[in-house]
């Protein structure tokens, strides 16, 4: 497998673009309207976020998940379409029904998202007028653009592509997402769209999906928050040629790591983008007595705002790791744990080791990029988490996200 | 009951002091040591961290109430003693010692706290060194100059007292308390001391201080941590001289209100003084099918920093309060709930009303302290938390709290 330039145009068959709708206010030469358009239609694989409040799109994504097949993805930010009501399941119904009058396809096939202001109507009159010029506009270079569109605090545009034989052909994966606030698993909120040229069941592309995104984007957090409107969509076309992939093959294992990949890619410059982020750090538990205290652990430590400020302050402060981890939710014995941060041990059972090691691990805090690695000594599950840091940016951006 | 000036030494019969032991590195003319002693010994309640790495002083304690009787309060800031191992257990033990031997009472009537960095040895030097002037030093007057000795981040000392006739007597109850980082239910991280010249037996004042901080220290959130410290500890002299108060009695419910407006005081009174906080607001849920559902859903909310940055910002964001309460873990049926803000009505079944409504929020969230109503209506229990914003200060202070 092989990193190729691009995003979601990468694989063949597929073409892109993104405009200016005027659903955000104009500032310089944003876009906030993208189409991913497959040349044919192929099965759709979606996870969707699993907060109880959801906006119209995942609303309606889940219904036109059902039929799992899809030609289109069209996407608008600066609205999130979301605390709507029965006008904005309209104005989503509305996307997908003017994508597929547009593109002369079945409305269920177009899966339509929305990200931005939670509560205010979204306008759809803007989108009616731009859709013919959008759709006019794609192209197989088209990636950059849709990934620029789809953008709200994001201060990059995220796009990945990999590449492998697969089936006798060279099969393309290709991907693009949105992040930055609201990031935190279940999912990682955020719109991600993946597209491949792989022959592949619904099912299994499925089941494929849901793997490599409980492995990359449900890894992630910058504040906690989930959001309304979280959605992974993949979309694939069939047009590499290659032998279909049945789930449980050999390819299937090789499908997967290239999804997980795409997916891992994206999740992780969502976290290097997320708000005033300045360090990505990985937290690594190991030692558990189950995955799921694991991840408990893990999770309740990279959410820490003690914890996310000593990183931004490249304080050594690992005291408030043992204070995040106490409160994990999870019987642990103190005694026997261990940390070490960037590889430099700092506490082994239960105990500070002191001012030596305390100095080296300034040095480790200062970096941008390290681990955390906190071994419980009490079984011999284990799980990860990306955290960031929490610095004076995110509070400036966030407060002042609406003005 | 009417609240009176002073704190700790505002009952009959207790004195207290504050000095400058060492422990801090010095800066202007701070304290680091606290004592607080009553002429007599008496009932001992209190309540601890739910946090499972504890301090020693935590675990001295637990152990130390199990006989239920106290003399003195001996309390150091600058230094958690936590993660400390045996050497921790040994300084705690040792502090408990020294206050026993100066004031001539048996160890177990002394309980130790300690507040500030973890995870460095406490110099129990200082404190051997401080205490018999501390000691010499406790006046009726000292409860000011203890409150101050407690603090850490604190920005001012925080103390109150209530007085009311029960019993036939005046009787009164004061408190101290130190906050800032890590404020969080089970329990609201922070020290607090409380002292009353009641006369009540062992169990029926730890009754009624469980009940006093499940209404107030563990209804405040300012970050979500807890700590690894958290006591609140109440000793009850019985100088007053009432008939003694009995669980269940006409007393005893006056009593538990006293309390609770002494803890209620505290809390807020942290609340205020919380790292960079410049809102404190009331998160109050009704409607909910359980009262752990709507406690679930105060917390949720009242913990997420998006809607923490957005009442820092002023920013009537509403929708974040929406995709907060989604996350809950709760079911919910989005299409009935109605938020108010300030009992300014912004949502109704499910709904955001729209401009004008929100024009008017603005103004609400633009005060310094109001009240966001979240209505289920699925059900008849409620809830409430305060929360605080979360500001660049947040940020500033906690990034640099050991440098």
């Amino acid at each position: 497998m092989k990193t190729i330039p691009g995003g979601v145009t990468a694989p063949i068959g597929f073409r892109a673009a993104g405009v200016y709708s005027g659903i955000k206010k104009k500032k310089k030469q944003q876009l906030d309207l993208a189409l991913v358009v497959s040349d044919h239609e192929g099965p759709v694989a979606g996870v969707f976020t699993t907060n109880q409040v959801v906006a119209a799109p995942v609303i309606l994504d889940r219904l036109h998940l059902k039929q799992g097949i899809g030609r289109a993805f069209l996407v608008n930010s600066g609205n999130a379409n979301a605390c709507t009501g029965s006008e904005g399941m309209e104005a989503a119904q509305e996307m997908a029904q003017l994508a597929a009058t547009t593109l002369n396809c079945a409305p269920h096939t177009i899966f339509v998202g929305s990200t931005g202001v939670i509560g205010q109507p979204l306008p759809i009159a803007c989108i009616r007028k731009a859709l013919p010029a959008l759709a006019a506009r794609v192209t197989r270079r088209g990636g950059a653009e849709a990934a620029a569109a789809i953008m709200t605090t994001d201060l990059k545009p995220k796009q990945v592509a990999v590449r492998a034989q697969l089936g006798g052909k060279l099969v393309t994966v290709g991907g693009m997402a949105k992040g930055s606030g609201m990031i935190h698993p279940n999912m990682a909120t955020m719109l991600g769209y993946l597209t491949t040229d792989a022959a592949i069941g619904q099912r299994a592309l499925q089941s494929a999906l849901k793997q490599a995104v409980d492995q990359s984007f449900n890894c992630i957090t910058v504040d906690g928050d989930t959001s309304t409107n979280d959605t992974v969509l993949c979309l694939a076309n069939g047009m590499a040629g290659n032998r279909p992939i049945t789930a449980g093959s050999a390819d299937f294992t090789r499908f997967c790591a290239m999804l997980e990949t795409v997916c891992r890619t994206l999740a992780l410059k969502i976290c290097w983008d997320g708000e005033g982020v300045t360090k990505v750090v990985r937290v690594e538990v190991t030692g558990a007595e189950s995955p799921k205290a694991a991840k408990q652990v893990a999770q309740t430590v990279a959410t820490s705002n003690l914890v996310k400020t000593a990183l931004f302050g490249g304080d050594a402060n690992w005291g408030r790791v043992m204070a995040a981890l106490g409160r994990a939710g999870v019987p642990l014995d103190p005694s026997r744990i261990s940390l070490q941060f960037g590889g430099v041990p700092m506490v082994r059972k239960g105990l500070g080791l002191g001012r030596a090691a305390e100095r080296q691990l300034t040095k480790v805090f200062k970096t941008k990029e390290f681990t955390i690695l906190i071994d419980l000594a009490q079984g011999k599950a284990s799980a990860h988490m990306w955290t960031t840091d929490l610095s004076y940016e995110y509070v400036r951006i966030n407060a002042s996200y609406r003005s």
